[in-house]
């Protein structure tokens, strides 16, 4: 696919991974950030549904498809220099983190070191079958 | 400075740049995405307003050192991966984007083409200065 450098979000080559922030739409809540490329993005827009990039397999990572924790897309935005994509979503299940948590970010940074500010919302052992 | 395996958030070298959110502690809002490298981290930690990297200008980025549009950091919490951060922050001022919006996430993505949905919170060229 040629590259537009005037695109927006700017995804300069097929390679280029942008950080996709993921919000729930309903709660205002920051849910996990992730990557996508042109192609995830492009998923993203058609499907309505959050596809990103796996940066450790290295391919497309469809959320939700092995949990059932899908994210429908309510609005997707992006940043005045279009390398960051914002996506509000409705997330489906009970969390959109794969340790079980509503959301990844579930520990807040003290002086006292790390400290768990979530409620465990489900199994994930369950969920991923030993993961 | 030694490279700590276990640290989080995960500055696998003092090179490392992870990607830090910023949302607004009262409304919710996210504000902006920018990058911190471990000297920025702990500088945001031991003061209390948000310091990043700049990959422009390939320096610290102390948030609102011209623009007076500080951010005074409520939470910081880590991901489960540890590799981003989401700051809640306290802004000071009109807004965070240096175009002269709230937030940096003023478009939308919308089949007809790129929508603005923030309304214009200050002039950013009297602020930056022709910037």
């Amino acid at each position: 696919m040629a590259s537009d450098p005037d695109q927006i979000p700017a995804f300069s080559s097929d390679d280029t991974l942008l950080p996709a922030i993921v919000q729930s739409a309903d709660s205002g809540k920051v849910l996990m950030l992730a990557y996508m490329n042109r192609e995830a993005y492009e998923e993203t827009l058609r499907t309505g549904a959050t596809v990103f990039y796996s940066r450790s397999r290295n391919s497309l990572w469809r959320k939700g498809e092995t949990s059932g924790h899908v994210q429908h897309v309510r609005q997707l935005l992006v940043d005045c220099d279009g390398d960051t994509i914002l996506v509000k979503v409705d997330q489906v299940g009970p969390g959109a983190c794969h340790v079980g948590y509503p959301t990844c970010f579930y520990r807040e940074v003290t002086p006292d070191g790390l400290r768990v500010v979530e409620e465990m919302a489900y199994d994930a052992k369950k969920t991923y079958g030993g993961e």
